[in-house]
C-alpha cells in the first residue's frame, strides 16, 4: 500500500531484535544480547553529577546547544586519547553522537553513495552492516584471522575494487572477540595507504582490554585516513547514548552537516552529566573494576567450554570486550542449537547475520558481560549438553 | 582530497548556523535564532524528576532499551492526542526520537529515493529542507497563502508529478508563523487523497496556540495518509532532544528499522525523566504559562512594527508559535538589512534559505520567544530605524 525508498529493501531485518524478544522471558539465561553489566553502572555517581549540573547550570543544560557537542567533554576525550594512546587529536576533530551507532550512520551518509564499495570484516558487526546498508553499498567481506584481517584478501579486494572505506573493530571485535595484533595493524594500514582507502576504526571496546595495555590505534599508522568511533556506553552507561567520532577536519565538516540534518545535536543534558561525572569520579578506577569483572566472567565461560564442551567445538579467547565466538562441529547448525538451547531456557545468538555474503551457519556469539558466575556456569552447562547431544546424533 | 557521497553536495550549507555564530556576541539583541525562552524551562521540576528516576530505577534507566521508546511515555503521548485533538492513536504507532528533527531524517530515509518528488511549503522549514536534501529528492515548493498552502498550485504539482509526500507545518509555521484554516486543511487533505500523497504534519508548535483552541490535525481528514511529528522541545526543554513521530503501522515498521540503524534508540534516561516530569507536574498549567508569555512577546513585537516601521513593510500576525515573518518594501534586501542591523547590534534572519527555488530576498524571520520586552522594544526600534533609513535612500 505504501511505497518505500529502495534503500529499505536492502536493509537486513534485525534478526537480533527478533531473537532478543524471544529471549526476554525471565526464566531464560541469555548469552544472546550485548548488554554491559548493570551492576557496574555507577548509578549514584551519575545521580550526583545530574544534580550538580541541574543545580548549577540547569537552564543552560536544558536549552538547545551546538551541533558539535559540549567543548569541555570533547577536550576531555581528546586529552584521554593523548594519555591512553599517544594520539594528538584536537577537540575540533571530535563530534558528540548518540552512541557510536550514530557514528556509523553519519559516516555511511557522508561517504557511501549507491553502489560504492565498502570492505568489512567477516564476520562483521551487525550494527555497521545495518547502518551502511541504508546507503546501498556493495559490501566486500574480508575474513578475520586470529590476529586480524586476512591481508591477502584485503589487498585483493582493494586492488580489484575502488573501495571507499574499510570498517573494522581492531579491539575485541563484536562479534568475534578478536583483537588485531600490532603487526597486523601496520599491515592493514599499508594496504589502506597503497590504495587510498579510509579505515573506520570502531573502538567501542578499547577501554575493556583486560590487561590494561592498549595496542596502538590505527591512526598511529594511518594519520589522515582513519576515522575513530568511541562510546561511553561500555564504561559509563548505555542508556544516555553518548558516543563520539574522531575525523580529520575536512571529513568532520561533512559529519557536522549530516549530524545537524539528522537531529541538530546530541542530548545536551546528558553531555553535561557525563562530563560532570568524569570530573567528580575516578573513571580509570571505575574502568579497572569493569575490566576485572569481565575478565573473570570470560574466564568462567572459557573454563566451562574447555571442561564440558566437545573438543570439536572451537572458540576464541578474547583479550577484552564482551563476547566469545564459537564455531560448532562440522554439520552442526547454530540455528538448531539456538532452538534446542531455548527449550532448556538458554539463549545464544546464531552467527549468520554477521555475514554479508551468507555463511556462518556453524557459528554463534556468546556474551559474558551481562551474566553472573552462577548463570554462566548453569547456562553454559546446559548449552554443553545440548551440543553434545546434537553432535552425537 | 577526500571523496564524499553525492548527497552531500546537494545539502545546503547551514546559512543559519553561520549567521547564528556571528550573532552570539553578548551585546547583540538577536531575533535570528529559534530558541524557546530559557526562563520558561522548569529546571527544578526536571531536577526532581531526574532524582526520582535515578533513585528509584536508575540501573534500568541507564541501560540499553527498546528502539520504539519507553511505553508509558508513548501511552502518555497517545492519551494526550485523544484529549487535545480527539485522535485515536495507539502507542504502537508512536516512536520516540531525538527531537522532531530526527523524525524528518527518518521519514526522508524510508520514503525518499533519489529523484523522488517532494512538495514543501514556500517558504519551508529549513530543518526539513536539510534533512530531506540528504536523500536527494526533487523539491516542489507550494506557496503559503494567509490561511495555508495555495491549493491550485498544490493540485497542479500533484497532477504533474508523482509526489511522494507533502511536508507542512499547519500550526504557526516556521518560518512564516502562518496557521492553516480548518477549511484549508480539508482542501489539502482532498488533494492528498485524490493523488495518494502522504502528508507529513510537523506539529512542533501545536501546543503553543495562544488562544488554547486547537484546530484539527490533518489526520482527522486524512487517516492512513498522515505522519505527525511532535516535540517536547517547546513545552519541556529542548536540551533533552525528545520528540516523536506518529505513523500508520506499516510505515512505523520501516521507521523502527531506520531508527535502529541510526542510533539503536533515543536517550532512555531522558525518556524516563520526561515521563516522570509529566507525572509529577501540571503540564497543562505549564503550557498555559508559556502561551501567555509568548503571546505577550508577540504583541510587543507587533506593536513596534505597527508604530515604528514604514507602512510598506508587511508582517504576519501569528496565532501561536515563536516567529513573525516580515516582507520588506520593494527593492529592499534582507541581507542588506541583516548587515546594517548588525552594525546596530541587532540580528535578524534573512529569509532566502527557506526557499528551495531561490527568491525570498525581501523576507526575514523574527523570533519573539527568546527576548525580554525590553530587548524587543530596543531591538525592534533599532531595526525600524535601519529599515526606514534604507527604504528612504
Amino acid at each position: 500500500r505504501y511505497t518505500f525508498a529502495p534503500r529499505m529493501a536492502k536493509t537486513p531485518k534485525s534478526f537480533i531484535r527478533e531473537i532478543l524478544k524471544v529471549t526476554e522471558r525471565p526464566e531464560i539465561i541469555s548469552f544472546a544480547g550485548g548488554l554491559p553489566s548493570p551492576a557496574l553502572i555507577d548509578v549514584d555517581g551519575i545521580r550526583r553529577a545530574a544534580n550538580t549540573v541541574l543545580e548549577q547550570d540547569g537552564r543552560c543544560a536544558l536549552q538547545y546547544s551546538t551541533t558539535e557537542g559540549y567543548l569541555p567533554l570533547r577536550q576531555f576525550i581528546a586529552d584521554r586519547y593523548k594519555k591512553r594512546l599517544g594520539l594528538t587529536i584536537s577537540p575540533e576533530e571530535i563530534l558528540i553522537t548518540n552512541g557510536s551507532q550514530q557514528c556509523l550512520d553519519l559516516i555511511g551518509k557522508i561517504l557511501i553513495g549507491t553502489g560504492d564499495h565498502v570492505a568489512i570484516e567477516r564476520p562483521g558487526y551487525l550494527g555497521a552492516i545495518q547502518a551502511f546498508s541504508q546507503y546501498e553499498p556493495e559490501f566486500h567481506p574480508v575474513p578475520l584471522m586470529e590476529d586480524g584481517p586476512d591481508i591477502v584478501s584485503l589487498n585483493l579486494t582493494c586492488r580489484t575494487h575502488p573501495v571507499r572505506l574499510f570498517y573494522g573493530v581492531p579491539n575485541s571485535q563484536n562479534p568475534s572477540g578478536i583483537t588485531y595484533s600490532e603487526k597486523r595493524r601496520k599491515d592493514v594500514a599499508d594496504v589502506m595507504k597503497e590504495h587510498g582507502v579510509l579505515f573506520v576504526e570502531d573502538d567501542a571496546y578499547g577501554e575493556l582490554n583486560f590487561s590494561g595495555k592498549s595496542l596502538p590505534s590505527m591512526q598511529t599508522f594511518l594519520p589522515g585516513q582513519t576515522i575513530i568511533t568511541g562510546s561511553f556506553s561500555k564504561i559509563l552507561a548505555p542508556g544516555m547514548r553518548m558516543g563520539w567520532v574522531v575525523a580529520p577536519r575536512e571529513i568532520m565538516e561533512q559529519l557536522v552537516v549530516a549530524k545537524q540534518a539528522a537531529d541538530l545535536h546530541s542530548n545536551y543534558l546528558s553531555q553535561r552529566i557525563a562530563y560532570e561525572y568524569l570530573l567528580q569520579n575516578d573513571i580509570d578506577g571505575h574502568i579497572r573494576k569493569i575490566r576485572a569483572a569481565y575478565e573473570h566472567q570470560r574466564d568462567v565461560m572459557l573454563r566451562i567450554i574447555k571442561e564440558e564442551f566437545p573438543e570439536t567445538v572451537t572458540s576464541t579467547h578474547p583479550r577484552g570486550g564482551m563476547f566469545i565466538w564459537m564455531t560448532l562441529p562440522e554439520g552442526c547448525s547454530s540455528m538448531d542449537v539456538f532452538e534446542q538451547a531455548l527449550k532448556e531456557n538458554v539463549a545464544v545468538l546464531p552467527g549468520m547475520p554477521f555475514y554479508v555474503d551468507g555463511g556462518g551457519s556453524d557459528t554463534m556469539r556468546l556474551n559474558f558481560s551481562n551474566s553472573t558466575d552462577e548463570n554462566i556456569i548453569t547456562g553454559m552447562g546446559r548449552l554443553a549438553r545440548v551440543i553434545r547431544r546434537m553432535s552425537s546424533s
